[in-house]
């Protein structure tokens, strides 16, 4: 879309670079930086302040890779080795996935000669800790690394990838490095966005930055050792893009949904791997399409907040009885009992909505639900992190989002007294209970 | 500069962002990203990655705030508070510093009825961990701050702000900081730039980001308390600055440098008031120039890179008998001598380099350039961190500067010679000792 204006324009990272005074006082703006640009260099001329203007060039790639660790395959190979040396490449893997694959991958390695070390850790919410970043880093500054061609690798889930995340960028102020995740959350969610975090203090991700993976490598097959709930649980993030932004997507998750579940994403049978490829595929897209113009978080009103808003708090009240995915899909079943009750959404839709959830073997409703304080807890929670607003993402049809800023708790309730018949048995309970 | 431009190409956060498909297994570029372009909804066309290009906008503010902390300033008011709350505001405090100053900074916010929590922090290289960072995020957690509106002041040396800047960095992936610096080389270097770090597993500044402070605000007037040689230390950075790009700043260090050094910058004559003003002016200027085109150092031919191929080695061999910038000085001059040998500096412009720095009470010598496997080492290091080629600048007459990749040890070991006979002694003796 871009190709003739950048030929104009020069590169990205020579665009929009400033250095200009500012009025004493004021952070200024490009017209006050340029109004002054005379007098850059005049000291004759009475100046207070500079205001620097610059922008980090960022990008990444997200590449399918089915079959990543045949032998034939070169992904994890690229960049080349300095001319006559060996291939290095330091790996951090994830102690479970350790079990399950650990021997083809070191044979991968040995296969293409690659000096390696592999550092296993286990990965859950109780060791995303600095500690745990830092012990990374310490074998990561034993092994010693050329930034230039020997990228890091993370093998794992969401948390691993969070937490090797933030290990890179802070070695050497930034380190390049290859996520291949082996979750379905992992490989549609946590594996192509920019953010990386650890848990400290006692709150989920307080610290941390954002840092995308150079590349990304999305191998399905790693996801025929996950058992059915954590398909489930991937699910329930794609089935968070269909309903924001694509109809299609959920007419697929419609019609396979169980299939996919059936065969994790494997292409056992050909309307299997047609919809295996198509689902990851608009999954994906979708996630990029909404992350890409808001990397860094700076735009408040976020359609993939979409069931983030309430399943926070209940998933951390639950834990661990609910994944994240399952929090994830709880959120999604209220909030479309809200945009129902607001004529955002009409009954068919909805009642298609909680069929899919409950063929996705997804919960639509907890008990948690029944205290009405803890939702309204959670809705504060939201307002404090979304500055002041509720910015609440609803659902409208199917395929599309708004955001509303006046959800009362008397709403709230009503919404939670229509799901409570509904989320429980098939989805079609709901408009039928209200209605017939 | 770019008033117009800026019109017609919208924000700068607006106008780098493409989603475009590569071709499988290539990283892509814009054309590619473009070609694509057309197909990127596309299912049933067979696409292999997804490459994401974006830039992160950075703006920043240096200001000169001379007399900060008079009850009539009020820059560290803003941004105000919410309409009916208090201002609110967590400041980190070098322990050194809150000896000096602590009464008249706790009795500003006083003044100005500021909710505020002071949290003292020995600063020195042995506490420039993570751990040190830790406990401040955790002080500033309990604390509680609104990202909007209640930036952290951290008021102190270049170890402290390094320090606190990693912490701002890292708390809820970026917190806004405010610096303000309170030694010389503070205020015209680490000040100004925008690297945070903290040392880790034996090494210097391991563990890092690229974060400027939002508003640096530059106050003279603690220079009063810093003793003589910090005063020099400081000098020394600015003198690297006129070396490399500004004749004119050399010749104000030439003319008025031991005045600046009695003066301690506070303008005691008005002389002393006129060179204090232009020589933080110009040193400012220039190191924003400098940065500003290359604030994440991917070009590794850096200008302000010179006195730091050799100096890092040697200040760490001799701690803590040299500062900082006293090392960068022995490394200005041992480079000088490089340059004079090459025809890149006249004898007489070399006799005023090694003049100034006596001027400034700064060594042009140190014995441990007598150790020749030293400095070859040194050169080898700086080689790694600069991607395999020496990339050293040399300097070119006064005000000027160019890159070499060709030293040998035998030069090195020439230069040695000649600055041993006129780092020693007045500046005068180098050339004339080499051509009388």
């Amino acid at each position: 879309m871009s190709g003739n204006n950048s030929a104009l324009l020069g590169r990205p990272s020579e665009r929009v670079q400033t250095v200009g005074y500012g009025a004493a006082g004021t952070a200024g703006d490009a017209a006050v930086a340029a109004q002054h640009g005379a007098g850059l260099y005049a000291y004759s001329e009475r100046v207070d302040s500079w205001v620097v203007r610059t922008a980090k060039p960022v990008s990444y790639e997200v590449r399918v890779a089915d079959g990543l660790f045949d032998f034939e395959r070169t992904d994890l190979l690229e960049p080349a080795a300095a001319p006559g040396k060996r291939l290095r490449r330091f790996v951090v893997l994830d102690s479970d996935v350790d079990l399950l694959h650990g021997n083809r991958i070191r044979a991968y390695f040995d296969y293409h000669d690659v000096e390696h070390v592999i550092c296993v850790v286990p990965a859950d919410e109780t060791v995303k800790s600095f500690e745990t970043a830092a012990r990374i880093v310490e074998e990561l500054d034993a092994f010693g690394v050329d930034r230039r061609r020997e990228p890091l690798i993370v093998i794992g889930g969401g948390v691993l990838m969070d937490i090797v995340g933030l290990a890179s960028s802070l070695y050497r102020r930034g380190t390049p490095f290859i996520r291949v995740p082996t979750t379905l959350i992992g490989l549609v969610d946590a594996g192509v966005g920019a953010k990386t975090g650890v848990n400290f203090n006692g709150h989920k991700n307080r610290l941390g930055t954002y840092f995308p993976a150079d590349l990304t490598l999305l191998d399905r097959t790693f996801l025929a050792t996950l058992d059915r709930r954590h398909i489930g649980n991937g699910l329930a993030e794609i089935l968070k893009i269909a309903l924001i932004k694509d109809a299609r997507l959920f007419d697929v998750l419609e019609s396979h949904g169980p299939l996919l579940l059936n065969e994790k994403f494997q292409g056992e049978s050909e309307a299997g791997e047609d919809a295996a490829r198509e689902v990851v595929h608009r999954a994906i897209q979708g996630m990029l399409e909404e992350l890409q113009p808001n990397l860094w978080e700076t735009k408040l009103e976020r359609s993939v907040d979409y069931g983030h808003t309430f399943s926070p708090t209940v998933e951390m009240r639950a834990l661990p009885a609910l994944l994240h995915g399952e929090a994830v899909c709880v959120d999604m079943a209220l909030t479309t009992a809200l945009a129902r009750r607001r004529g955002l959404i009409d009954d068919a839709d909805a009642r298609r909505v909680y069929d899919v959830m409950h063929g996705l073997e997804l919960p639509a409703w907890d008990d948690l639900l029944d205290q009405p304080e803890l939702l309204t807890a959670a809705l504060l929670d939201t307002v404090r992190h979304r500055n002041g607003q509720q910015r609440l993402p609803l659902p409208v049809g199917i395929g599309d989002v708004t955001f509303v800023n006046d959800v009362t708790e008397r709403e709230l309730l009503d919404a939670v007294a229509e799901l409570r018949v509904a989320g429980r048995g098939r989805g079609r309970d709901l408009v039928e209970g209200q209605h017939v």
